[in-house]
């Protein structure tokens, strides 16, 4: 089910809709262009915010995690995409090495391992799980929240290839975000690994997503004649912030009202009366921690202690010394006046499906994919696939412009992925 | 669902199953290898025949016209491999020309051609339906069985291009099996044609078709550990025959013979009670026309004259003068005491569904899609993904066993049409 929109700025979203719908042909031949000159990434989930007005991404995970939210019933829409995925690594493969989180206790998470596990294995995969925890020393086998089990070993090295024990995998398949940096363990790997390490969180900044979203946006908004506004949140940045010691405030506020000011610039010229917010959050890191909701540039002088050890470290302790100042795009999507969030899944080039968060002690404009955010997953009941028939915002055609927008957002983290391998090998001493 | 197996046999089926299952990413592997090698088919169907004691392909079919067949509920995975098809092709395809056969009468097939629409259009296609029936010469809207509306336009030919009034497609799809030969319309076109002209039944032989298979069963059979004979069917031919004039009875009758002595070997190592049969059918050609169940080799000496006149002409008036004698494999399947016959159906490389043949008034051991088989089709419940958590012969497993065998005859119509590519170049005067 789709929920219900609350607001009555349906004007510019259904257009948006429409427009996608009419021009889908061009979409997908240049979507498939794009594919013909940038990797793929092997899957991504990508976070959407529907505000009546716009449509836009805000987070891009390529590690994705809940694979056991979407709708059961098309799971061989991964099945047969994942398929695709894995002869493009590696056409020989039989075995793969899936390499989870370390955190075992979430019992949510270990659904999503046990999902890909069976994803993997209906697509003629020997799979075995490898962890890189060190506290797995021996094969342990933990209870999912469904009640499935999932048998995890300890990663076993010799030479240049990585397995467990009795296992020499073809190919290891990451849905470890590496927020802790690149691990040891799989460092010169004769195996491939997808995603590549540098895909890992410790490499990639928010701010460099967006910069380059910003341009596939715009590039895709000229293809199909919109504002790039529509599909685009604005951002900006600030680097050297040290929240515990209160170091850069000044650069946090006057970045916050240039982006309220931009913001309530497009508010008026579509005629919309919310009043603007940004969204300050961690420039590297995930996981939803380190995030904030700001109306006012004041609100972001004179933290209190509290705020401020909430904002200071993310996901594995790592400390906050950049953020991205994201303008906010509230969620006008409801369930029975909990409000709604869709994250779409990819694998491969192909939208397998997605979900909506649904809460209902936030608000409109705060993230909900934040810690204690018990969202209610809450499955598409339909694959992102058209209804040509149907009404615009028909569950299946609004699935579509989700399926369309994530892709672009997909499309991005590729070049962005690209950058960051060149990067990479430019800092490497020539052979 | 899955039909109940009304036969004791089922021992060596269940063994074969199970080694299907056990061995999957073996199969999955060697599959893949396989697609990196020859070119796949953009789509094709393949009938089975599930007898208890053997599973095997009888034909393969290159134009699917049984799409509307398919269970609705899958048709995302039709979209979802569609769009690797054309992108394989031409990945610049915005436009696709979809031609059918002339037929236009037959309101079932209409449906599939309605439902091939539906799939291109959701894949991001502009689809317009261009005949080669010289009577279109307007655009006509037939009205399919399911009481959709299929437009129909006649092709319009621009120098080495063709399409229809106003629409210049990237592509031309067929679906039309070219029994009356290779169409002027659409020869020396600069466009891809998917699938390729050489692939029409105006070029195919069964027998060639069949010679192939049992290679491609040979080394599948080696990678998996079984006998050949489990999935391959036993076939002869006789060229020179003239069923009006009687000609070339001695030939049939002693190839016969001789197939029914080498199953009646096997029955007797295998322990199978039943009496052999073979399938007496033109070589070339398809639509179930010309075919004939026979059990002793006197049947077919001194045929009656309506049985010489249903063996004489298959489709398109064309005149029967070789035929293939091939191995009957019973049908053990039923519904409600109605035999069942399994399609299996591929797009690329991916099984995307199927459905049962199921016909009362039939034998177990006659063909199902002889004329006047008013076969009542019954889509596969489920997609072809096996079940690893469930029994051997539960209906998912049982249908992946159906899709790698309908894919091992898919890879050996592959290897037939680059056989058939090599034979037209081989003729073509040097440049």
């Amino acid at each position: 089910m789709v929920p219900n929109l609350t607001t009555a700025l349906t004007g510019p979203l259904l257009d948006l809709e429409r427009r996608i719908l009419d021009r889908m042909p061009d979409i997908e031949r240049w979507l498939r262009g794009k594919w013909q000159e940038h990797e793929i990434p092997f899957y991504a989930s990508v976070d959407l915010r529907n505000a009546g007005f716009k449509l836009a991404p805000v987070d891009t995970n390529l590690f994705p995690g809940g694979f056991n939210n979407l709708n059961p019933a098309f799971l061989p829409l991964c099945v047969q995409a994942i398929q695709a995925a894995v002869e493009r690594v590696c056409a020989d493969a039989r075995g793969v090495l899936l390499v989870p989180e370390n955190h075992t206790r979430n019992t949510y998470y270990l659904a999503n391992v046990a999902t890909l596990e069976d994803i993997l294995r209906k697509a003629g995969m020997n799979v075995r799980i490898g962890s890189l925890n060190p506290e797995v020393t021996a094969p342990t086998t933990y209870t999912a929240a469904d009640g499935r089990a999932v048998r995890v070993e300890p990663i076993v090295r010799h030479g240049r290839r990585a397995g467990v024990a009795g296992f020499d995998p073809c190919m290891i398949l990451l849905n470890n975000d590496l927020s802790a940096g690149p691990p040891a363990l799989l460092a010169d790997l004769d195996q491939p690994i997808a995603p590549p390490i540098a895909a890992g969180w410790f490499n990639r900044k928010k701010s460099q997503h967006f910069e380059i979203y910003r341009r596939v946006a715009a590039e895709f908004a000229t293809l199909i004649d919109i504002d790039p506004w529509l599909i685009d949140p604005y951002f900006g940045t600030c680097s050297a912030i040290d929240f515990q010691e209160r170091a850069g405030e000044e650069c946090l506020a006057s970045n916050v009202g240039a982006l309220l000011e931009r913001i309530g610039a497009k508010y008026r010229e579509y005629g919309i009366d919310d009043k603007p917010f940004v969204i300050v959050k961690a420039d590297a890191g995930t996981y939803g921690m380190g995030i904030m909701t700001v109306r006012d540039p004041g609100d972001v002088i004179g933290l209190n202690r509290k705020q401020r050890n909430k904002m200071a470290v993310v996901k594995e302790g790592l400390e906050v010394s950049s953020v991205i100042i994201q303008e906010g795009v509230p969620t006008f999507e409801s369930i029975d006046d909990a409000i709604a969030e869709p994250v779409v899944y990819m694998v491969d080039r192909f939208v397998v499906g997605g979900f909506y968060r649904v809460h209902t002690a936030r608000g409109k404009d705060e993230n909900l994919n934040a810690p204690g955010a018990q969202f209610v997953p809450l499955a598409f009941e339909s694959p992102c696939i058209p209804d040509l028939a149907g009404a615009t915002d028909c569950p299946p055609n609004r699935f579509y412009a989700y399926g369309v927008v994530a892709r672009l957002a997909q499309l991005a983290a590729s070049l962005e992925i690209e950058a960051l391998r060149d990067t990479e090998e430019a800092a490497q001493p020539a052979d």
